[in-house]
């Protein structure tokens, strides 16, 4: 079991306690840290959490404590992790892992040099559905990875340090670009480099500094495309979908809108619908269990099992640095119009670039392009010959 | 924490095991039993319990477990409920409780009068989505529950026992009606008294004794129907949705085949799609979370959290009770051909059976029966003239 | 091209008009009669028809018609029908046939006495969904059919003579019944017997003296059930769903909340939804093509073609008179509280009530009973031995 | 009533001539034309065309023809409309206008020189679901468009000339993005001026020449963005998504995979499912009504109710060129990797270009940004002050 130092009693720090806590679990926080006093002692009131204070040193220092979770505004990331690790413990960092990748390169520099474990805490590729599509893409079920869309939009954030770009470090692309971006990566896999960025950003609606929306295409070797798409802009709710495409196959991932629980009610009786939701009456669509469908209780398990057993977690802060370079790119494209190139100092994965095509033989003189069968029941081929390259069609049974 | 004896080693002590154990749980199976010792030891090294036997006595009375959870065919509930009361451990059982009321009935009988905790492991009303679903009737947002449709179909199961009429006690009703009834009764009001059943049985496709398929209607004091619909006939994986209609709103459940997670492939590398799934190219349905999705997480956290508390669980051996005394009289009905009363040696909910109609005045004149909105625009109401009673139309804007 | 008589200036009446003007048709309502003479006049001017007129015989006998369309409420279907017969004019009668199978079966006598040809607008059994899923069941791709399920459940019917029972003969039944039933019978096959009826109906909301709610079972010679399910009662808009199991496969239709039209607005500003939307704000269902939707266009192409070649159309009076006595078959049904037969003066179809159930032999010595892959990745067999009958598993790659 | 000429006999002639003689329809093909003798005659005898040649004159200048419909490949679009054009034909031309913008141009002029009436048979934006969801943006429902995506991908066209660059002027941007780009148009509006494009392309899977892949964007004057989506690459049939995104609403329509007809099936009796549908066996998605659900039927309703009335039709050969303009931009961006502006030699709708953002009021001293139920049943408010600009959040009931 572990003792936990939760940093930060918003939204985040709620639902991380929640689950750290939930299904009986043999983990529990210990302490727990709010810039504001009324805030720790309340927090630790309702999670029935022993120790609480205002004091960050304090807090990531307490005894008792081996893991420290960040749930803290972007523009305190650095300074907790750095903290944390100069203290020795295990530290968890919230997404994003900080406003730029030269910030996030000196949290990775921090735990990589005292050794401590790092956890990403990149919930969305952790949930069920996740985690069982990426396996089903890992055994080949898609093919070669050709696109993926992942896509969350809403409304806007709940809190007000998100709306100011100083402490967040920017509007919809580090809110949640961040995620569609690591989810992406996933689906295409995390050794292959992501090469360059195309994105489009403005602020369409809310009177902010910020972009409201953006829609980026990562371009990675081999050609592969991860596609973002996220707004503050949004109406209906939270919509968090992904969509892969291979050569083989394809998937669609729904987290929110549509997950089968679907109601109706004329009642005016006041009643908490999902996490975003915009109405009360007429058509809604609550998740059953949002903490799971969010990849709270997943990425958890992972990150502590993985510490138990001396193992490297799937996400872990090298992780949230490709992001953040990512999105530094992203935010260079939105300014500059083109294409802009991710910088990496250190790439970890393949250097290899080659893009595999397949051609599919038809027979000794033609390759396949493609197969259909058409209303009148006969089946038309589309052929290419491999002297010429003529394209060519025929008509079977 | 808990040390649990699990009873069986099936799919369904499978099942129940990975959850006890899974998510930083802090109870663990610490016994196993089955009656054939090889997959008794196979149980326990995969799952890494440390005990296994082939006696029920001794896995029961080991002196670690304080909680036995029956995982066994049906015709062996009796006995190993009535071992466990005896020995006065917390007792789990497996749904459902007994194959016919009376033996349901001694079950009950005996855990009460030894006092102990008994939980009827009905695992379908505790899906996340389920729950909030109730939270939300009790809220009142559907109004005055009407009818309910409980459906679970798939193409028979994965064990050689259930097919044995002599030790399930039936067919589909008995393995799968049992579900949808009680999640009828939880939509409806478990204080409000079922009354009688009207039920089609029939043995459709397979070369067996038992029912197949079945329809049945539960009537309820009040005047609500609760609809089950059970079959072993069903094509394309595992049919599992409930629909509730109030007098103010409505909720439609998908637990299994569209709950947001589509994909397809052309790949013939074999994979596990989901329970029950018919197929493993093309259109594919998985589902995230499948122990989650079937509700054994909150029915497990529900259960040990009751007995620490010192609470009844949402579940009872009583619900179980009435759960068999539902389905007996449904096969009564089946038989018989007509509407057949449900029995109950015992009723512990209101007897009150007044059904409570609410008409809506319109104005000083006329009760409104509907409102709508017709295609040019206007707003026809139906009303019912409250001296008279004859109905007639008026059109507004 | 066809002069029609359009008999009744409803929704009904207008919903006919629009799709026999419709999509650059050659034909053309001719004459209109309502009994109000400010709705045959407003009728005729909206939908530019030469002739209005309060006299039924006038409007029947008009020397230009050839086509009599019978839009009316259900009590003056036999009185046009037999006059539309006698002036050997074609007659299209709206559903339900009639109040009663007996007057259902003088009307059928009347239009078969004169040699008319007669149609019966069940435009449910026409929406291109059901058509095309009717021919995929009669190229076997479901196998045997053992079980429908039809649904249309709404808040209530937007004209006041549906909810007087002298009028139209009943509630939700004679309503909506006859269409759910005759969907289910060409499910099944319309030349097999339904043979009896067990039906639940009651007055849960609504302050009139017919039901309005019913759940039936229509049985089948050879054990199909053809279950109905119609309500005044439900929330949300207009359910209107299809479930078809066979022995090799299952077809799921929705035509109308779940269609892929969906839309969120906050917008205050008015707007017509769909037939029976309940809402104008938040989550709505809009359905593209409504007609179509509901069979409209359908229906009087195959009506019309068919008077054109001379051949029987798709549904006949015959079939509306099969329909009103398995409505006959429900009502007393569920006054009894038990199985009614299902009564028919003249049954034209197949005598065979043999059921066909087919054994799948697995090896010399065992039939199959059900395979399904495991969650290791293992195949189970349930099989029957050939041999005394006992079922065994088996488990394989 | 019309005589049409058919030009072209291949598959979207086929789909053409069904719906033109579809439905009771007063129109007939009277001619058609194809450069294979026996395909004409073949064509002329399936669908009852009086005449068929092999001479593109004769078939225009027949004498009875007073429409002339092009169904031929892309580069034969231009010769056969300055034909039709010079003929004093009504010419409807086939998607896309022309391989090129200068293409269309010539093409545009040729008909308004000869001022005869032009239709540009965009099928997709007249889906029923496309004519719904435009009048409900055109009503506010949606409040300003910020964003739409059109989506459409398939495993690749079913005739040879498609993939052949020469003929079809490109790949999946051609065949498709035509269809894309003006369903976003329609949306953000016809009358706002597309004002710059960025675009990716590439061959990702077929040994052709052309993309077989590409991802756009459009911007528009006011700021909207229109996404467009194609691939001949997609797995698992056709998918034909649009949504739209507004300040107050959000639309999705879906066209062709999910739209209320589902079905699995585990026969291997052959059957046609959907165009484009890859699998015949598993779970299959049939479209009900194929050619209303590409919107055939209320196209060329439209295109002939217009000729009729004197009225141009929704899509005009000015459209066609436009939405040439935007692919040629879309091009040129795939090519120079950055945003290519949308040059028209005339426009024609409006020339404000300014951005209109609401600023929502709170209170006397600031804006709201947004409002969101929490789990906790509270409320929370971010607000924006008047003066300064500070963003703060406060919680309510």
């Amino acid at each position: 079991m572990h003792r936990i130092t939760m940093l930060g009693t918003g939204l985040i720090g709620t639902f991380y306690t929640m689950v750290l806590h939930g299904d009986r679990s043999r983990d529990r926080v210990g302490v727990v840290y709010s810039r504001q006093e009324a805030h720790a002692r309340e927090f630790a009131r309702k999670w029935e959490v022993p120790v609480s204070t205002t004091s960050l040193e304090e807090a990531i220092r307490h005894p008792e404590t081996d893991v420290v979770v960040i749930g803290l505004p972007n523009d305190q990331h650095a300074e907790a992790a750095t903290m944390a690790a100069r203290a020795g413990k295990a530290v968890l960092c919230t997404k994003p892992l900080a406003r730029t990748a030269a910030e996030a390169k000196q949290m990775l520099d921090a735990v990589e040099k005292r050794g401590v474990f790092h956890g990403y805490l990149e919930d969305l590729v952790y949930t069920p559905k996740t985690l069982k599509a990426l396996e089903s893409v890992r055994k080949g079920r898609l093919g070669r990875i050709l696109w993926t869309r992942s896509r969350e939009t809403h409304p806007g954030p709940h809190s007000d340090w998100f709306w100011n770009k100083e402490v967040s470090g920017g509007g919809a692309i580090i809110d949640m670009g961040c995620h569609c971006i690591e989810i992406g990566r996933n689906f295409i896999g995390k050794d292959i480099r992501p090469l360059e960025v195309m994105c489009w950003a403005d602020t369409q609606v809310h009177p902010i500094d910020a972009e409201d929306s953006a829609v980026g295409l990562v371009r990675y070797a081999g050609g592969a495309i991860g596609q973002f798409e996220v707004s503050w802009t949004f109406r209906g709710g939270m919509d968090l979908r992904d969509e892969v495409s291979g050569t083989e196959g394809t998937i669609w991932l729904n987290h929110w809108l549509r997950t089968g629980f679907e109601t109706f009610t004329t009642s005016e009786r006041s009643d908490y619908v999902a996490e975003k939701s915009e109405s009360e009456q007429g058509w809604l669509f609550p998740v059953g269990d949002e903490p799971g469908a969010l990849g709270y209780r997943d990425m958890f398990r992972d990150m502590l099992d993985s510490l138990d057993s001396g193992k490297p977690p799937m996400e872990s802060f090298y992780d949230g640095y490709v992001v953040n370079s990512i999105m530094d790119a992203a935010y260079r494209s939105a300014a500059a119009k083109r294409w802009e190139p991710v910088e990496l100092a250190q790439w970890r994965g393949t250097s290899d670039t080659s893009e595999a095509k397949e051609l599919e033989p038809f027979d000794d003189d033609h390759f396949l392009i493609k197969r259909e069968k058409m209303p009148d029941g006969t089946t038309k081929m589309i052929l290419k010959e491999k002297a010429g390259g003529r394209i060519v069609e025929r008509v079977g049974e």
